[in-house]
């Protein structure tokens, strides 16, 4: 194994990406606790919701109000994912802390998705940057079904790349692959890592993995042996996948951490508090959720040998 | 990453570890018609039943049953566990064509598994070896708790070497590292599997992984990348963990040969098929497992986009 990196900068996606999948609608004021749970356990980027058409996505119609009512803990990136030039204004008069902009790597997901080409999404990326930049705002981008698409199968490497390539230029200081439909593999994740790194050094990479094959945590793996440390995370793995009923989305947070603690890699993150988040948000929610160590416990938890 | 072997051997351990852990019985006619969809699957080695004493475990009381019964294909290693002497006569007279014995890594495991000391868990594996070899029938030895223990934590390499060393020495033609309730992480497979193989490079070692905690594939990459590949898995991701309510199990079959041939591995197993097993076994149990392919579907089986 080659060595792993010393800490990992996890940002947790559950309040806009997990939320968003759910059919029940959390308040405000729910949305708020979860946030500020998540703030104190240690999360330093919460991707908090989304500056869509409030119609768009119903679960997320709050987006201003969650940032209005945000306690702001310092240190703390409250990130906002906006789909064009409205949207990128009420985000920047919201107060978010980076503005996420976002494409798919082939042209049926990104029509399918968002009615447009991919070329237009990638119009509509300069300008939203260009606000984002107008008002002294990070911009980041999100590259969402990077490893394969549902309609049209693998992508190719030099497409990713080469769509990689042309968000960097339009001022993104971060990518994000997103494994949108659970499609990725360790080895896959592997050399698309590396082929990015070798190409583009100096712009950070982060994965975004779902778990809906069951392979979310060994791609995790794969990522940090190519020397990725920035991984998207679900408290609780909220989030299912809009593609299969009953297939699970997001890797959950807790379990991220549970296996990087155990590995030796810092994350800042307070494992018990995390999973008190969960807890809540199983709470809140009133079902359950796919996070495992919130069912199993923490390794480290011994139990009483019988007598 | 290093290379990763050309080709896996999956070992399916449902029939037994899975169903050992099921509240409900499978009759013997339903456990028969599961062995041979799974052998039909292209599976080669099957542990098929458990010669304990049939008020022990209840779901597996039938395992003369079970192996007079096999439609025997030719080249399936039908295997059975066996705890004492009384279990290995039974299991030679029953035709099993491999006996595992077993014993725990930890005192206190062992202690609450088998009501006895470690030391005379191998005075038992000694005597059960010398009846197989008797019978000419091959013996083969499973440590449990190998990467950590609920009672006592992680479990000391130098600890696991040396009763692997011992086993060896018994006549084991194979080691298996059971990770009976989901405490291994990557790194530690990785260092574990590479200092087996460098103390004992002619014994191979075989992973048994659990996903309690989610990392069960992870754990199978790191295995890969030391050069293991031998891999037990449960079809349809059959088996709680009696030690956390709600926790899943070993790791799924169909799940681990899907990353496998994501990966280019090969196994010899018809996917498709394989997720016929687990579809079957949801009807004869009527309750839904945790397998999550049998869900998300292979990835390779794309959708229609809409227009």
């Amino acid at each position: 194994m080659n060595e792993l990196p010393a800490s990992v900068k996890v940002k947790e996606v559950g309040p806009r990406d997990g939320l968003q999948a759910e059919e029940a609608i959390l308040s405000t004021e729910d949305k708020l606790r979860l946030i500020d749970c998540l703030a104190e356990a240690g999360l330093r980027e919460i991707e908090a919701s989304s500056f869509v058409h409030p119609k768009a996505i119903p679960p997320l119609a709050d987006a201003e109000d969650v940032f209005a009512g945000l306690e702001r803990r310092p240190g703390v990136i409250y990130s906002a994912i906006v789909p064009n030039e409205k949207g990128a204004d009420r985000a920047v008069e919201a107060g978010a802390n980076e503005i996420q902009v976002f494409l798919a790597a082939t042209e049926s997901y990104n029509q399918n998705n968002v009615r447009m080409s991919v070329e237009d999404s990638l119009e509509q990326s300069a300008r939203i940057a260009e606000i984002a930049r107008g008002a002294d705002t990070p911009s980041v981008a999100v590259l969402s079904v990077a490893f394969g698409c549902p309609y049209e199968g693998p992508v190719a490497q030099e497409r990713v790349l080469e769509l990689s390539g042309r968000l960097i230029e339009l001022g993104a200081e971060e990518i994000t692959y997103g494994d949108t439909t659970g499609m990725a593999y360790p080895t896959q994740v592997r050399e698309l890592s590396e082929a990015y790194r070798e190409r583009y050094p100096e712009i950070p990479l982060r994965m975004h993995f779902h778990n809906t094959r069951g392979m979310g945590l060994a791609n995790v793996l794969a990522a940090l042996e190519a020397g990725i440390d920035r991984i998207d995370a679900s408290v609780g793995g909220l989030g299912g996948s809009p593609y299969a009923a009953g297939a699970t989305g997001n890797i959950s947070t807790e379990d991220l951490v549970h296996m990087l603690h155990e590995m030796g890699i810092e994350t800042g993150v307070d494992l018990e508090a995390l999973i008190g988040c969960a807890q809540l948000l199983e709470e809140l929610l009133e079902h359950e959720l796919p996070g495992q160590v919130m069912k199993a416990g923490i390794c480290g938890h011994l139990m009483e040998a019988k007598p």
